[in-house]
């Protein structure tokens, strides 16, 4: 099977100018089939903040009640996904800006309210997930740059988290493609004490993950990217990392594997 | 060659939910390629006022500072064109969201400062657009709905009227396609009589149309749509018409013209 990297950054880098100028110019180089998925970051909080909407975060996931999904909307799907499309295209890499409505990529369902109703917030309906438009992009040699908007095929739009799309989308392609799923931050990976740099793991197991996490060594928004990555492993995903954003280039390089390597 | 429909709508429609979701049912029934081209309106001027940003339209064009940017390509790329695209996946239309930088389809020339510097306006280069990708999505089902923000290539967006994206796009795909752009609107047509819906005028040329510009009698936002629809008639574009939103249905029917069709 044809080998494809799918890369996913958060919000740290897109608040970031520089370092997401530095990632982009290592994504456009790179050869072969690549996905860029990207979350939000604090731009859609500071939209809240200016638009008087008032910023409700719950263990680090946004409650999205109407005018927040407006705002995230425009910031993800629009400003920031316009954005790299752009800066990319500067780069001579034929990107094409798209949310999980477009060409129905990424259905989801609204999530049911348990505890806490968080609006429009929805789990990608992972069955539906509709390979054939990313594929027809690919063997086109136009590289799919998707925000984690999603939608309900019933003409709502809905907020998902970033990992979760990269995950789900990543195993759907696994079918068709041997795929890389990268997940990219501002640390070296995953660290075992979060104040040395030299602490990074350079593989991590379900077991040990669970026990880092049990102490408390594990915690806010690495827990989404391990559960999500965990995940696409046990689904088929042949390589799951979480690495620097400033390491993408010797992230694809077999024999150099920055960052953390997810192992069952 | 293989007919192929254009339809730009404007502000006005994306103002009236009821009409737009009218509009979209009916477009999203119609047999064959199509491409749908869509402005902004109002949201974009109350997101300015909401967010502090002062809205300066000269004879109905906005002057797009760096805030206004930001604004229109939230509001234009984002919210607007990702909502149309849920909408029309709920009615089984495979549409896929675009702007002028994805997959480098409205390449623009930032427009030269004369009397008034518009600001981060493009004018699209009109030999530059890249109508391959539009082909790829057309022929695998896949239903393109633009909106009116491009870029320089350089990895800056700009905001370009969208009645010429319209017009640009239908000459360049004219070499391909048969093309009928039609520019739908709050009118049924032409109007001899601003006033008097009877006085629509069933075709119109460039010489009926300068001398009505002369009495006032043509002003606003019609001047644009007719500008631009005669240039497209004269590169080479089948039909170009002017009519009713709500006439999208009879609009395509040979037989029953709705509206204004401009000719030579």
């Amino acid at each position: 099977m044809q080998s494809l990297n799918l890369f996913k950054i958060g919000g740290e880098l897109i608040n970031d100018p520089m370092a997401l100028t530095h990632f982009l110019e290592g994504f456009a180089t790179l050869d072969g089939p690549k996905i860029l998925v990207h979350g939000g970051g604090k731009i859609a909080t500071e939209m809240e903040a200016a638009l008087g909407v008032e910023s409700i975060l719950i263990d680090g996931r946004r409650v999205t009640g109407e005018a927040t999904l407006r705002v995230v909307t425009m910031v993800y799907a629009g400003l920031i996904n316009k954005n790299i499309v752009a800066t990319l295209q500067s780069m001579q890499c034929n990107a094409i800006g798209l949310c999980g409505a477009d060409a129905d990529i990424v259905p989801a369902i609204k999530r049911e309210v348990k505890d806490q109703d968080y609006g429009f917030v929805g789990d990608p309906d992972s069955s539906a997930i509709n390979t054939n438009a990313i594929r027809l992009m690919i063997e086109n040699g136009i590289v799919p740059v998707l925000s984690s908007i999603t939608h309900d095929r019933k003409g709502t739009l809905s907020n998902t988290n970033a990992d979760t799309v990269s995950c789900v989308l990543a195993v759907a392609l696994s079918r068709e493609y041997d795929v890389s799923l990268k997940y990219c931050f501002d640390k070296i990976g995953v660290l075992r004490d979060v104040n040395d740099p030299h602490s990074v793991l350079p593989s991590i197991t379900p077991s040990q993950y669970h026990s880092l996490k049990n102490e408390g060594l594990i915690a806010g928004g690495m827990i989404p990217k391990l559960d999500n990555g965990f995940l696409a492993v046990k689904c088929g995903v042949h390589h799951v990392s979480i690495s620097h954003t400033r390491d993408i280039t010797t992230s694809t390089d077999p024999k150099h594997h920055a960052g953390t390597i997810l192992c069952l």
